[in-house]
């Protein structure tokens, strides 16, 4: 049987993971793939560090370089992470012509047009499973299950701590710091939690989910950020008693020509699946033309789960290799003619939840409605909440119709402006039908 | 770019949903695949019924070995079904080294070990992940996505008529009959129902995907059975009043060396992920030993979901003919040796719901509760309800620890034949940790 050689670099904890499950199910994949997957070198700058798993200390390098032009090695796996050190060698092993597995969704997100135009000009496979859902083989689903879709919508949980902290959130009417102290206490949160609670890993992840369902690289810069840091308890428990659980998502759309890209607290209804996703599970649901809603769910990271991912990448590309396959078409996003063009985000239309913490004083309810009105944003309900505020305020929630972005930001701006609420009102987006 | 020529065998709804699918996305699925998907030849009997697609009607015929000696068709998709005619033409397919695609559950699960045996014969690619799960792709989930996981168990909702009947049953306080006659007036339920509510047709999808997920053909004749024809209106209360919703379930499970494959009405904990499926759509968890928990949901059925599993598994053939690349390794199921043993049903260990209609009469529940005890049966819970049915009975509801089935059954048949009981005792398993 065909032996295909693997370079890993990075023997952090996903690359633990890997080891260990190229061992476990060493037969059952070689009986699967139909050649023999073998791990050739290991570089990593830590090589005293016990990993748990058992490696051969001879494989073991600190030369990355070393390990791409190492003739045994056929296909280079990074999960260094990053786009420092990980971009120049995965450039590295694209130019040497051989495939490469990666989990860097950052990487892709950031740098993907030269990445995926280099594998495209090396003809060689770049497998990215890992960098999006963890343990769940949604870029694979994308890829090749869906092929024969138009896709229309995709609406992700792609980051586990904010579903924590959420989850939390709403379970224990806890407010945000408290429950972020905590998820950092249990390790579900980093030290530095920007890059999760700001959104931006979400971001990411919503750049390379985009850039394959509609075949062309989606710069960061296109993509509306907003993370949960602001988020209260407060506006958690509206939604619940209105019949809702706040999700970070991220929303990608399609309306005719032009696409849509955005992260942010998003309320979902309680029947629909993306709200039974708690803690901390991933899930991407997915509206295909044909197809019409599916979802895939699963652990978004982890050793274990993002292993089994990039495995399956590997898995790939030792089949192509074996059998002198070219790369997957569908590998590299790039654009099939006309792309679309990405909308802005004040041109984006969602049904809204707004809650205004309005003075306590007569007219005011009829004052900001209508304002909402002569812009143009349609009122569903209003409910003023029993409770008074400090401050001669009170907490009224308004759940609008489908309204244009900048409308509904034009008329905050003035409802605030007109001196009717007592601090800027709290505007969340609604999951569309 | 390259032409790959489909001949297709049954014009029915899918038929016409895939002819739609390949007109409508053809640019895309091209640019996608890297060769382009040309509709040659269609058989069918009827040639002048309107399935409100355009096609020339020069390539229709009733011939379909015709369609399939025709050297313009390069891979055949068979979409009559049944294991008559279809398995004869998937059989002259094969042997004619023609790839074939097919949605055909019965003829995979009745005859798979003789067509799995003339794909791989014959060095070509059969595709079937239409045959479970609709527009879920949960075959190629399996066969590529989780390759690098040895696959602990699977727990699907695989058949829509059911779920249905089953979510109406739970949300309308309805009995099985007028929900059953409710779905046929609907059009989600057969005039001949049983191949759905007997659990026959997701018996058919249990035993492909148990085949794919260890490697070898499991013999319907290995699969427990149960349906939900007799299912209660008042078990499905006192389930939901538990904390539980009774679905459907294909469970497959390995243990060790042996694996379980059963179909049956099963206890599902509200705030699990399959409990939230709810009307005609499917879904299928998969537990891996890396993954863990993975979940894939979408509709299990109907014409452009179907369609879009049949268009992705034409351009994975498609691809490979394209590039004279072989099948695809793991399309067919074959023993790694050693094949696993199948367990019998009496051997199976479970948690089990009761429910009993007790005599009213002073020392019934320690009498009972006694024979459970000197079965092995360990009991969790005992609930007896408040209301005294006609005929001097109570229902009483037990929860039981995890119990061996035969233990279970052979605690019921005594406890029924001493007469403690009205009638035989209610006996559904819930679904496992």
């Amino acid at each position: 049987m065909k032996q295909i050689g693997v370079g890993l670099l990075g023997f952090g904890t996903v690359g633990a993971g890997v080891v260990e499950g190229l061992q476990r199910n060493r037969s059952l994949l070689s009986a699967r793939v139909g050649a023999e997957i073998v791990l050739k070198r290991i570089a990593d700058v830590d090589l005293e560090r016990d990993r748990g798993v058992p490696v051969d200390r001879a494989i073991l390098t600190r030369d990355a370089h070393a390990v791409i032009a190492d003739p045994d090695v056929d296909v280079i796996v990074e999960l260094i992470g990053g786009t420092g050190i990980a971009r120049t060698l995965v450039i590295e092993a694209l130019k040497a012509r051989k495939p490469v597995v990666t989990a860097n969704k950052k990487l892709l997100a950031e740098h993907g047009d030269e990445i995926f135009g280099l594998a495209e000009q090396a003809g060689v496979d770049l497998c990215f499973g890992a960098s999006v859902g963890g343990g769940i083989p949604i870029i694979r689903v994308l890829r090749d299950g869906l092929i024969g879709n138009s896709v229309r919508s995709i609406h992700g949980i792609l980051n586990g701590t904010c579903n924590y902290i959420l989850t939390r959130m709403e379970n224990e009417g806890l407010p945000f710091d408290a429950v972020l102290a905590a998820a950092q206490a249990a390790g579900y949160a980093e030290a530095n939690p920007g890059l999760d609670i700001d959104g931006f890993d979400t971001a990411h992840k919503a750049v390379i989910l985009a850039s394959l369902a509609y075949g062309f690289h989606v710069p960061m810069e296109a993509v509306g950020i907003e993370g949960i840091r602001s988020l209260t308890g407060m506006d958690v428990q509206y939604a619940r008693e209105l019949g809702y659980r706040i999700k970070l998502l991220a929303v990608i759309r399609r309306e005719e020509d032009e696409i849509e890209v955005r992260v942010h607290p998003t309320l979902v209804p309680l029947n629909h699946m993306l709200a039974s996703v708690s803690n901390v599970f991933n899930a991407v649901m997915v509206r295909g033309d044909l197809t019409g809603d599916t979802l895939y769910y699963g652990r978004g990271a982890g050793r274990e789960p993002t292993a089994s991912t990039v495995i399956g990448d590997l898995a790939d590309v030792a089949r192509n290799l074996a059998s002198k396959q070219p790369r997957h078409k569908r590998g590299v996003p790039r654009a099939a003619p006309p792309p679309p063009r990405i909308r802005p985000l004040s041109a984006v239309c969602s049904r809204y939840y707004l809650r205004l913490m309005v003075r306590d004083q007569a007219g005011m309810l009829g004052r900001f409605t209508t304002i909402l009105g002569r812009h143009g944003v349609s009122i569903l309900a209003v409910t003023q909440k029993a409770v008074p505020e400090a401050g001669g305020y009170v907490p009224v929630v308004v759940l609008t119709h489908v309204a244009r972005e900048a409308d509904v930001e034009a008329a905050l701006a003035e409802i605030h402006g007109a001196g009717i609420v007592g601090e800027a009102p709290v505007r969340l987006r609604m999951i569309e039908g």
